[in-house]
């Protein structure tokens, strides 16, 4: 389905997406977190990281995620946090429209990612990210309290967790802030991969 | 391996194993946290519901889950919201043995389900159920508390959790005081079934 808006993460099995704090984002925790993307070639070839790396399943999972979407959402944090840290040839190659209260100029990057900044709502920031996807899908990239705001507001169609074998005991929880008397979940697919679970569900409101 | 001490529960996507309160244990969310066991044979069987019920992977799953079990360790709580409502034949037919603090005579119920009440500790309680359980497992039974403190003590072997396609919101999360420090986990084995995904970890102290 053409327009389709969806998130994708990776998840402790005890519910968290990031540690507390940006500064945390090398620990042991964090790494094994996301220990099933490092060693792929796709992750390679994006992070520009150089040839080699993993085929198979994990990494035709990571290409696909990546090559579906047309527009990017984020919230503010995430994009703070990322500002300082992505390359100049940031990772996203798509227009990327961050939800934020700021009044801000597009800030281009190097190989087709263009951050707008979005001050009049998260429907408004969908709306153009629908418009700039065109025929492809449009992914809620983060934080947390992003892709809530999305999932409550019933704007989410479906989601992808990669669940990892680590627990983080403390952090950000991807659903602390769910409303589960609206937000209704069908396990649309799952995969296992020697170092992750895959989950796919669709969304519905109760 | 003989003697394992394992512990398996149904889990939501977002980290909960039961609602905040037992007199919502009928709730909607419980229910769909539980629709995967109800139809089964083996749990129709196990609660004397009558014959018939599905069979399959699930029905395996459950049921290689019970006969592993040759006692059964579980927290105070979990005791007292169950003693009222188990039926006179009680679901675990097995020694159980209760950390509590309360000094008690054993309790007997029908069909070999002995409750022995252990006021001196984890370990102790532990000892006692691995004495019991002879060649067969140990079962953690619950509740979050319970098997947080054998995990934290590095007294778990192995878990498993269905996974269920549903969010809580609110309720009693599994990994709530983990100690994320100590524990690190092996995925040993995963499965898909229609209704939930199913985890299997293996633990090691880090």
């Amino acid at each position: 389905m053409a327009g389709t808006v969806f998130f994708s993460v990776s998840m402790s099995l005890d519910g968290y997406i990031a540690p507390e704090s940006p500064d945390e984002l090398m620990g042991q925790q964090w790494m094994e977190l996301q220990a099933w993307m490092f060693p792929l070639q796709f992750t390679r070839e994006n992070l520009k990281l150089g040839a080699g790396g993993e085929e198979g399943r994990d990494n035709d999972i990571s290409r696909a995620t990546f090559e579906r979407v047309g527009a990017n959402v984020m919230g503010k944090r995430m994009f703070e946090a990322g500002e300082h840290v992505w390359p100049e040839d940031a990772p996203f190659h798509t227009p990327v429209f961050v939800v934020t209260h700021e009044q801000r100029d597009p800030w281009e990057r190097r190989g087709g990612t263009t951050v707008h900044f979005i001050d009049d709502g998260i429907e408004s920031a969908l709306g153009q990210a629908r418009a700039a996807a065109g025929d492809r899908d449009v992914r809620i990239a983060g934080g947390a309290e992003t892709i809530v705001q999305y999932l409550n507001a019933g704007l989410v169609d479906e989601f992808h967790v990669a669940l990892a074998p680590v627990l983080f005991g403390t952090g950000v929880r991807l659903f602390e802030r769910v409303d589960a008397s609206r937000v209704a979940l069908e396990q649309v697919h799952s995969e296992v991969s020697p170092r992750t679970t895959h989950l796919s569900y669709a969304v519905h409101q109760r």
